[in-house]
């Protein structure tokens, strides 16, 4: 199998993490994988949303939007409708969530990090980018707590990066960029923990079920494309 | 594992569904799966959306809505806000899709099948009951076209329906109640044909990764409650 | 003249209310009149609206709401829109106003009943339907006020329904279905209570003034037609 | 029964209707009935709403709204929310009846007349002014289309006009002012055409259920009432 | 140069104020200019905005609308799409700011003025016209505090008026009506004081961009328009 | 007068524009002044908006946006409200007419260009930076109909850009920064073409009425502070 760009099925896109990427935000970091350009945002908020008062716990969510040429025609913004596309409602959940599964919610204290994602480009993999990339803003704005000494150590478990893998006729391919992604029957999003351990699987197929047989495979494949991730993720952060 | 309802951990709750509960649209069913009660209807239109014009093909869309008492403590309309929330999108792009895998749309010609699925009652799994049944509400509707002749057989590849399976503590249970659901670690949404194929696989988790090698047994467990589903699936088409 | 029904011209449709048909909600109540079906939920709340607070009395209030196929073709959902149709508004203006009137809102405490009324199918009189249905789960939530002693007893003043009467061509016909109510020059909505008291009289044409001298008539059938109306949520209360 | 501006019982407002109040209009009256104001505006316009098209018929339409400072403290525009109120959409949906009621709509041909009621300034009785005074603009409309020849005569089957009835502990008032519509246990409003037919009638009551016998009185007051404002219509139209 | 309506290059059209017009509201003027007339309320509430809070101080704030009638062809209510359309909300803004540069907001108090400025007819230059109107009901509305000893005197540095200034061919034109401005290559709004400085000044041409000497003759031009402005409001404040 | 970044008082901040900065637009460019960072892009569109079809001309239009964490605290997104708010509009519409006031609109035929402005960072003057790097992507857009023979030069008349002038105490300040125009009584934003022409003149004060003397001198430090602006938009055109 021969990708168009080059890449073996089981290979990565270049990836690069710049951190600290604006600079009135607590932390930011605009990830780079392949032509997809993702910036992500943290903010803290003292306070925590209505459900979680007085429970002595912090809270992390996302938003997720696309400018309007991140793609390769216009995209009309979701501020014209007043509405958040499924798609994006999707997406930002699945991020809150991830960056949730290993943050220490309690360390935390009764603060809030909002997340913000904002597609500069996309060619495909925008989630997973998000999802790897707002790790890092994450853990700047934590630091930020650190060395306000409002909060003893960074207040996670650990890191969380994500990536997907597709099946393109009967082959398995890493990371889909969005011509690969428009030809697979089935498509994967793996969220991953630096430890191995799984956060979120989701897969789909539009018109082609497939043996569940498949599913192993696809998680090894996934959990071989963390190591890059992992290892961008940490270039950025030591750069703080 | 004792589960509240004296079920054992590899056990459905009971399921029925009522065909043609709404005597005005060309296919409908009320699915009952333990206290959980979802009405599905599907309308027959003449058109497809723009993004398929000209193209041959057909399309089949979802939406999903809770009534007001469908929960424990009364839940707001959506249209009060105008805003449809990333659950209720979540939950209806994944019928859609579900649905769709495993419809001819090009048997089905340029017509669109819009199901409705408004939950009466809500006790946990009203994604994967609102799958289960919406599948009963297509056929009839796609017989209607049939009896009228517009096309030659049900333009249907199989049947498909929906489970789930938690984690809790360290147990799998299947079709998980309200109650379970919100003790779960980790929750999955299984969608799968009647040939035992993969068409959606959702797993997630707030705060508690787990390793890949469970995911195995989930399907495994999965699989085998699917049994009753589309063994009521057939049950009920029969009665058409 | 014949009603294409077989119904005499001063005869309701057959009525039935199944009480208690939601089982997490205060009170519920599904009402079918001939072809037309609607869910009644009443939901308790233990707070008044802004500009009653402090002044020792509650509030009843409702919602008014179609499934997207109750009808013959499928009607779109509000929370596309954001907007509330002045047809919903009007008739759960009018659900509202009614059940107030027979309740004694001092007795009732600074408490809100909430009356939700989903149609689920509507073959005409959906509105006068809603108040008869709505009236006995608004009963019934007020019953668990006195099951746990926070009221002595039920505080309503009496029961209330509606019914509709029509004039066809130069005839006047008792509870219209779909096809009388379109072809009827003049439409009443008459709601009374089981003294014999009116509530509530709204009569519109479009395009035939009508002599004032024939309300009376019109009067006179809508308090025969309660009857059946009253006895209807008599049986269903004694269910409780 | 003394009245606190100084009228007997069966009394309206001195009243007063300027045609051709806005020069850009089409047609438009601004009527007076005490301290009330409502400016009327008809607008011609050669189509219709697409449930109309191809049948050879006109519409008449109308759009109810408040000026923030018609009322005694700020009353916040409707663009605000986005949502037209309950009261503005039952006003206005009973303003469009009432003249569609008169308007010989075959005649008018496949044009709608768009009539915009704004209330100036409210001291009750704003919806029974705004049916009086949009008469007055439709008729000039309407003469619109007879001068430039696009019909042969005014396409009206008579005038429509609209008048309030209250019961005030147990005395009937004619045509309410602010205060005493707040003081009413019963309020009707009225609309009739000047053969004296009946076009609508409104009779609620929140808290004090009336004998069915009162109505025969009430519309008999209301038709008296009409005698004004029907006169005030035709000095106006004389005007023109 | 001769204009269509007789005037001279450096006229501005007959103006009038009529104070007082609205009867509920704390002040309220109607400006008419010409054709052009819009109605101005103020009303005066015991708040300050949220940013405002506990800064011992007040704020001066507007809104703007159109009847629909006001123009020549029937312009949408802005609540039918809930967007309150760019232009306005610029007017709005322009409006608010020209008022609080002559209002005294510490002298004001924790207090707000709310403008409504309604255009009910549209002949050019309204939002000139309604900044000039305004002025006349903010003075009563403070009136209103002096009266009440509320506040010592009348919170205000000076009178504020605005015209326009059009640049058609070659000529300066002041105060256009609608066809003038349609022509004009360049359109000048100046807002100043009655001691002759500037408040806000906003020129813009959409194609004939224009040398910036001709800023100078603009504003002496507009200078000279603002007497008869400042006459018709003094001729207004001594009638209240 | 010292300014807090060193800069003189008719000096403007470090200038540079990133031509091409999204890959998949027609034209882009990324402009940095001082801290103040916006992403521009222009999308092609075969098509005008209603009210030019058919008159062989085309448009040019913008949007204007702030990323969430542009700003020292974040800024919700404007698609949670649906409302553009009134800042973001009032900027968008003078960059529309800031760019079409120097494109010749015929000989680019019927076609629009769409302007999106994304502020990435704001520390003052987005809106004059965002008329500065929009010129650029503009251009670029343009030279892609060029390249494709669609027209045979670039249909500009000359570039166009824009900068702040600020009046602090009694002080002209050139290109003001977040903080200065915090500080600043009088704050202008000037629009120019490269031939010295003045497109847009917006100046305001909100407490600080100015003598009209004031403005010549303004617009002669504008005029001077152009000077780089141009130099960085020919040194971005140069590298396409």
């Amino acid at each position: 199998m021969t990708r168009h760009d080059g890449r073996q099925w089981d290979e990565t896109r270049p990836i690069s993490i710049t951190p600290n990427y604006q600079r009135f935000a607590e932390g930011s970091a605009l990830i780079e994988t392949g032509h997809t350009k993702v910036l992500c945002a943290a903010s803290l908020e003292e306070r925590v949303p209505p459900f979680l008062r007085g429970q002595g716990q912090g809270w992390v969510t996302a938003e997720y939007n696309m400018l309007p040429r991140a793609t390769n025609t216009r995209t009309p913004r979701e501020r014209d409708s007043g509405r958040i596309s499924g798609r994006s409602q999707e997406i930002q959940r699945l991020i809150g969530r991830s960056l949730r599964a290993i943050t220490d919610l309690e360390a935390l204290g009764e603060r809030t990090v909002q997340i913000d994602c904002d597609v500069i480009q996309a060619d495909g993999g925008t989630r997973t980018a998000a999802i790897t990339g707002a790790y890092v803003a994450l853990y700047q704005a934590l630091k930020v707590l650190v060395d306000s000494r409002a909060v003893r150590r960074i207040p996670l478990h650990g890191a969380v990066a994500a990536v997907s893998v597709g099946l393109v006729k009967d082959d398995l391919l890493l990371d889909l960029c969005y011509r690969e992604d428009f030809d697979a029957q089935v498509d994967f999003n793996v969220v991953m923990t630096d430890r191995g351990e799984l956060v979120e699987l989701q897969g789909a197929t539009e018109g082609s079920p497939f043996p569940r047989q498949r599913v192993e495979g696809i998680l090894a494949l996934a959990a071989r494309g963390m190591e890059p991730l992992f290892a961008a993720q940490r270039r950025a952060i030591r750069q703080l």
